[in-house]
């Protein structure tokens, strides 16, 4: 058991009752809740959650950087978003999270070699100290890539469109004439060395300013960020950090449905999933409460009770759900209630959309960039006055996967063990992944231009989800097949009623989703199954789900697909 | 315990007496050894172990690929070892090593999307499954490098040398021209989408005929690679695939001093260390067969005898040790006499060099390539005939850091239990840094350019160590500092005679470490401390060593940093 009590509590946390009852209220799923509201044994913390996120704008980051003056960092240089910040006084430190740690992360020490590296601001100081091979032989003089430019982003695949930037290796410590500072801040000598394994100071500085301009800074002072090498390798690392497996056998809370391989990760480190109810707007904060106030070890083999919460708020992956401001907030509050850590998973954030057939009007006009970011919905980080939000950024969805780059934004005391783990299992992102990103985002499109890039991905994605809902208006059979249209991200979940069908009697849930898997299959169209998603495996399923993604195919692939789709179902209910 | 016992075995282990025997004879630390030859519970396997690597020749490689025909390997498209192996007739299996698999290994299962890519192999299939970006939002059209070119390999920062190389985005699936194929076989649009956790085919191409090329194939038929995105990665998801920590509290068997990280790597999963005896070839296989014979649980709070060696045989991190050819085979007898697995850690194996002043004859003339495959130490691969290696080589020290690329090369069962953490780990290497080496490499170089690289590279290490040992010649206290000269690698190991300090009678080996170490700093030179090397943090020092690096400094630089470090010892030592 975890030491709920606080002290200096002095909000109730009955007053949260009818935000999680309203909550409860629209769930297709729950029945009567449990919320143990007043309970002695778990109490909200004083400091009130902002009404919306402190975002700073493009000018103050410009003037930031001007005052700074040019960054010097070179080969393997130390660095952290507190390099990059803006002012935090007066915002409360993050709580302390001791009693949340594995033992595993418990024991991780500073990497000596790493560790030493801080003799090198010595001035005249000969390094023979780390092994790292000499620029020289480095076998790439210089990289270019040709990229699409703001504002409209068309696909540079003819000579006419976009523009050339190149990296050259020396670029940040041979200056560009005599008497001139160097050409750029970041080159090939420093990227394709060793470096931290918090990635380069570089890219920590672009994340650092993009968090507080895009999601707004946390309300809590010691935040950091750590860059990873995407965010498949975050979660482990961080369910590493945080559940312990045999001996104190955590639970994981996740959505009911939830990403298969984030399941697949839990799974063999010995750590159990508890999931959570969902309606369309995802996990249901009375469930969640409920869950965690039934919680006895004696049923659960001894299991303490959860408290980590895995989450995909925006575009939920697999079932497209959105949670909506008020949902996210009352989510926090349980999480708060509880003492449970939570863990925001979001490739999908800036791929937020308006319902079908409604073009978001904030991104129409001239003053579209404020109406993006003011339409979008709040990140965890942005309520998170006690430093307990893991929140997971990757540039898979919204740049490109292959370049295995993200990064974490939690508080100072979790990147710290985050990192001390990062030392040995990665050393950090690739340099050719970070130098090139850089040399895009920062340099040539800056922070506006990247802003800019995800309001038109916004955009294609949204063209894309109107016509896979379109398509399934028009060839899925409406008496057995519903949905709700998605508003974020790449999936779309459409709900089979099973209990139609001509087989229910004779056939499990499982058997009667294989049966049109393959059915799928054999007419030329490839869907996920909704039981790959199911949190709790040992469970009997709930329902029938099929997962889509209008990621990819081309719009003509998408209908032709969902028609096959609609026939395979057709055929199975005979229809 | 473990099942030692093998049916079959029709060799005696004593045969290997005399072997062990001299190996400890040269032992600088070992005493009596206690060799339990012909023990009922430890014999060796019957099959003989190869007297040398059996390469395959660069006309096999061009031939074998002439006959396959153009690889077509589509987006995240599956690709093993053994769609680019040579024949393995006649060769046995890999032995099984279930009982060496850690419970976290045993139970990871296959991820469930990954395992659906398999329907897409079906013609005319439309994919609404994998949530994969459309390649259309890539913002990257092109990527050009400038490399440096065979056989010179001058560094191309003018434009007079080298060459660029170009990558399109849709290289490997838009025709040159009406009717002919594509221009490449890999390209942007597959390798910055997601991708198997192997690494991309190409790659796997390449690295699957570099070690049948360059280190003979295993003499076993099912072995098999992985890329990875570096040796720091490898070796955390190898100590994870096969060292237990509470409960079954596996130990480690490592050389005596060994690389910090690895050290680092192990300790908070619960993984104990033995440091093994090292005399200037590296770990004494007596010395690790007697502490194997001497296990006795009870004395190690139940945990079982090791049965995982991690060593690195060339320029070993940081003694610069290199085991000869007959020192791995002895290694190799006692792992197969107790049971014990070998993680053979290689990132300096092509950095091998002839004593100082000596030019390695092989690499003079027109022969040059012949003779330093030939000059090369045999790899554990190559003498495997129960596939009981795990080989790790990494891009990091002979390309790039940057690349956070290497790859593993171990029997199918195991590289099977790899790949599924993989796929949770981190979803295998930057696709950035797979394609850019993939053009270096494959295409612009081909093997022979890349083997041509190695011996170039080995040149101007090798040079750099003869500045590094001269200077130590010249400006160390004889008296008092000895070493011998690395034949491999990136370090100088430099042993201080503590016993004759005037403070030995006070001060501790490692304050008078400390007191160097500071006086080093002070006069401007940075070098490694040799405790932070050992492996038994817990045991009393064995003596008074310091690491130091020839791979970056400048030749001056490097002259200048041994001059101080020669200055702080005779100050410490009142000399």
């Amino acid at each position: 058991m975890l030491p709920f009590l606080r002290a200096g509590a002095r909000r109730s946390i009955s007053g949260l009752g009818n935000h999680i009852g309203h909550a409860a209220r629209r769930s297709s799923v729950g029945g009567q809740l449990q919320f143990r509201s007043g309970s002695s044994e778990a109490v909200a913390s004083a400091v009130p959650i902002p009404e919306k996120p402190q975002r700073v704008t493009l000018s103050d980051i410009q003037e930031r950087r001007s005052r700074a003056g040019r960054l010097v960092a070179p080969t393997a240089a130390p660095s952290d978003a507190d390099m990059f910040k803006g002012p935090t006084a007066g915002k409360p430190k993050a709580k302390r999270w001791d009693h949340h740690l594995t033992h595993e992360s418990t024991l991780r020490a500073p990497c000596k070699l790493k560790q030493a590296a801080r003799h090198l601001k010595q001035p005249g100081i000969i390094s023979l100290g780390g092994g790292l091979p000499c620029p020289e032989y480095f076998p790439i003089s210089s990289l270019s890539l040709h990229v699409p430019v703001p504002p409209g982003f068309s696909e540079p695949d003819t000579l006419s469109g976009g523009e050339t930037v190149a990296i050259g290796k020396y670029d940040a410590s041979v200056p560009r004439a005599a008497g001139q500072p160097p050409a750029a801040e970041y080159d090939l000598c420093i990227a394709l060395n060793y470096g931290q394994a918090t990635g380069s100071a570089q890219l920590t500085r672009f994340v650092t300013e993009h968090v507080e301009l895009a999601l707004g800074a946390p309300p809590y002072a010691d935040w950091g960020v750590c860059l990873t090498p995407g965010s498949t390798a975050a979660l482990e690392q961080t369910l590493r950090m945080l559940c312990d497996g045999p001996g104190r056998r955590d639970t994981l809370l996740t959505e009911e449905f939830a990403f298969s391989t984030a399941l697949e990760t839990a799974a063999p480190l010995g750590v159990g999933v508890a999931g959570v109810p969902m309606d369309e707007q995802g996990l249901l904060p009375g469930e969640m409460d409920r869950i965690l106030a039934e919680w006895r070890p004696e049923e659960r083999g001894g299991g303490r009770r959860p408290h980590v919460l895995y989450t995909v708020p925006s575009g939920q992956n697999p079932t497209g759900a959105t949670q909506g401001a008020r949902r996210r907030r009352e989510v926090y509050e349980v999480a708060r209630k509880w003492d449970v850590l939570i863990v925001e998973d979001e490739p999908y954030y800036y791929l937020q959309m308006g319902p079908p057939g409604e073009r978001k009007k904030e991104q129409e006009g001239s003053q579209g960039l404020e109406g993006f970011l003011d339409g979008l919905l709040p990140s965890y980080l942005s309520m998170d006055v006690d430093g307990r939000v893991v929140r997971m950024d990757s540039f898979s969805k919204v740049v490109v996967p292959g370049s295995r780059l993200g990064w974490i934004t939690a508080s100072a005391q979790l990147i710290e063990r985050f990192v001390r783990h990062a030392e040995v299992a990665n050393q950090g992102p690739s340099g050719f992944s970070q130098v090139i990103l850089h040399k895009l985002l920062d340099e040539r499109w800056g922070h506006e231009g990247y802003l800019r890039w995800l309001m038109h991905l916004s955009d294609e994605y949204t063209k894309r989800r109107d016509v896979i809902v379109a398509a399934c208006s028009e060839f899925l059979p409406k008496e057995v097949v519903s949905w709700n249209p998605p508003l974020a991200g790449m999936f779309h979940w459409l709900k089979v009623r099973h209990e139609t069908h001509p087989d229910a009697a004779s056939k499990s849930i499982l058997e009667i989703e294989e049966e049109i898997f393959n059915r799928c299959i054999a007419k030329g169209v490839l869907v996920a199954r909704g039981s790959w998603f199911r949190a709790q495996q040992d469970k009997p399923p709930s329902g029938l789900y099929f997962r889509t993604t209008f990621a990819a195919a081309t719009p003509e692939n998408m209908r032709e697909a969902i028609r096959r789709l609609g026939e395979a179902i057709r055929e199975s209910f005979r229809l």
